[in-house]
């Protein structure tokens, strides 16, 4: 197999992935979710490594789950990595599993920059499944599913992200799908928080609301020592989906959020199972999608 | 199916569970226990999560051996988190597993009264694997298989449940249990180690040896800073299954011990072995009941 | 099944496996090699228990490999034990295995002599994926099979083997077998690394590089705190291989490492993958050779 096909199964990112390629993963998603059977070993006597040097719960499950509905043997590889830390460790790790036989490997890192370089030095195929604040295209491809599944066109729909966008690679995967496929995404963010590299329209809390999706995201107050909220109620106070605010989302629109959640920070307690909210939907999308992905990478 | 059906397949507890059901649960482990070949896959197809908010070893490789055995598709999570720790976190861990298609969840957890709410909001059946100081239903449950493959029957016998009975969720599924079958169920406890508001016979440790029965609890001196022990060689001294003590135990009765074993503290380390020692059949035991355990929630 | 036969098929070590069992398993690792199905399921039904008492990401996916690729059942099992510890609580997590009905356990463990007690205790086939500083037997395995496949005969080649023997159990279990297949072994070791109660002859680093197969060591400089050397580029100056250095091995001649590596210290970064190092073919020859103990241990 030469290695144009090979990196054509490699899954790094949306922002250089033609539109027609994430319609027909979507699609290949649909097909997934609307088997009857969990089990199809299509993918029997394949070798996958799930590489996470980023601890996620979640995240793993949902590839696992993916993995092993195709009949695919899996391995877990689990071992954070500190930002800061050189790539070769994480290269040794890769090119040891794929010295060891495996088919594909989902990789989760924090150092920026590692995973391109990787996939230049790795034969195997390689699934992103977070690196750093660059992309995080499972996710995105899992938002889109829900969103197309919710109504049944993408074109023409606005999407507002809000919260930190600076540090969110879900945002940035997002924003890149999302234009591809001819949607207006804005997003909101408190100073500091904003990702001044990219050109896109950041609204009040007030406007995002008025919008098709109203995407909530992780924020993690930690990193922001010098920031300007002091606490999580201050947070939750400006830029949190509250009780109050959710009141003014329009009736067709939906609430997601691509978990873990901070309850009461930023999104109420009370609005994470309320009848707009897609959050869990979209974790039982994930599997569908990453179903798509992996038979992408290995079929 | 309906919720009450769905609520049938789950084991939270073996307080509010019917005589017959407990030895319809015997029956079934025998039927396992007897089958020579060690793959039935029955459960193939489902998946099953073993979700540990707190650790074992010991129960999650007894889970994950009965449901390889019965073919299920196994899913390992495993996080401790802390006795005061809200709620939330495990709830939403459990419904991220739901929403990514699991057909049951074994769960152990440390917070008090989290896991009876749980069952309230989840669909999934959930097995009891280990629930702060209340229930631990399938370690009494292969005790009670213990017993009775032991003395045939299990009604008449009287069992002394020696050690530290107030923090002690294996005391508690037993005494229900037994005493649904028949049984006479005694403690033996040091001041501070007793469980006062259970209803329940207290003896010494004489007189808790001469039972059918001598069940040895773990002790955990390091949650008693205030007790009345100072070293692990007093403790022993006054309540532990000493060779001297043994040797006044009846010649048909059996020692237990639900494990992990402080040797030499609650239990002498030559007694672990013990011809009169049942801890490793007990052990042994835990698959078959945790196989029709499984498939009472899945078949 | 007797006793004997059931320790035939547990591998503790090369010290004392004669000479035509080597050859027959590095026989069926190049069958096993040369299947084109990954999966060949000869142990279907059979639960093989990884026990991990010392860390390693490498091992025991190696094993995980082939455990899986041979069809049996899979249960991982990863505590770090320290190395003062007393063997009666791996004892007591391999006696739990055994009673849950594993057909064979991998096991790694620091303390020096448990494993060699445990063989005596327990009756399910144990198999060394590296025990303290005595042995590691399946490592050297894979170096034999590197260096036959390498050269096609073994006898009459001269490995040595640089670095920190003292603490090294794949110096030893390689200096031991290799001698039985008629190879010329030397150490090449930095004072206060070398292995006293070891017979063999000790070469200078320039000595050490006129040889077949120089086979570098992984260095743990914070072993020796009171060693000759401060740092690990003095470490690196007077026993690494360096670019230097490596121009000076003859042309048939190749390196070798166990991994994992601490690049520029035992060895220079661009040494690893040069076209004399064998490093990640010993990682791929792992996966061949450990079905082939495996298997011995179960077929």
């Amino acid at each position: 197999m030469n290695e144009t096909i090979v990196k054509q199964r490699s899954l790094l990112g949306l922002k250089d992935m033609p539109q027609e390629e994430i319609t027909e993963l979507l699609e290949r998603a649909a097909y997934w979710e609307a088997q009857p059977d969990k089990l199809t070993p299509v993918l029997q006597g394949k070798f996958v490594a799930n590489m996470f040097f980023e601890n996620s719960t979640r995240t793993r499950f949902s590839f696992e789950v993916a993995q092993k509905r195709l009949g695919a043997e899996v391995l877990n590889f689990s071992a954070a990595v500190s930002s800061v830390q050189k790539g070769e460790s994480i290269y040794d790790t890769v090119r040891t599993l794929e010295s060891m036989g495996i088919d594909a490997g989902i990789i989760r890192l924090k150092p920026i920059g590692v995973l391109a370089e990787l996939a230049t030095r790795v034969k195997v195929p390689l699934i992103n499944a977070g690196d750093g604040n660059n992309e995080h295209p499972t996710q995105a491809l899992l938002d889109l599913y829900t969103i197309r599944k919710e109504f049944g066109e993408l074109k023409g729909l606005t999407v507002s992200i809000i919260g930190d966008v600076l540090h969110s690679r879900v945002a940035r995967s997002n924003l890149w799908a999302m234009r591809k496929l001819g949607m207006n995404v804005r997003f909101c963010a408190p100073p500091g928080m904003a990702a001044s590299e990219l050109d896109v329209q950041y609204v009040t809390i007030e406007e995002a609301l008025k919008s098709d999706v109203v995407m909530m995201l992780r924020v993690q107050l930690e990193r922001h020592e010098n920031g300007v909220f002091q606490t999580a109620g201050e947070y939750r106070e400006q830029y949190g989906l509250t009780v109050e605010r959710a009141a003014s989302i329009a009736d067709h629109a939906i609430i997601m959020h691509p978990a873990p959640i901070n309850r009461d920070v930023e999104i109420d307690d009370v609005l994470v199972e309320h009848p707009k909210s897609r959050i869990f939907q979209q974790m039982q999308n994930g599997v569908a999608v990453r179903m798509a992905v992996i038979e992408r990478a290995l079929a």
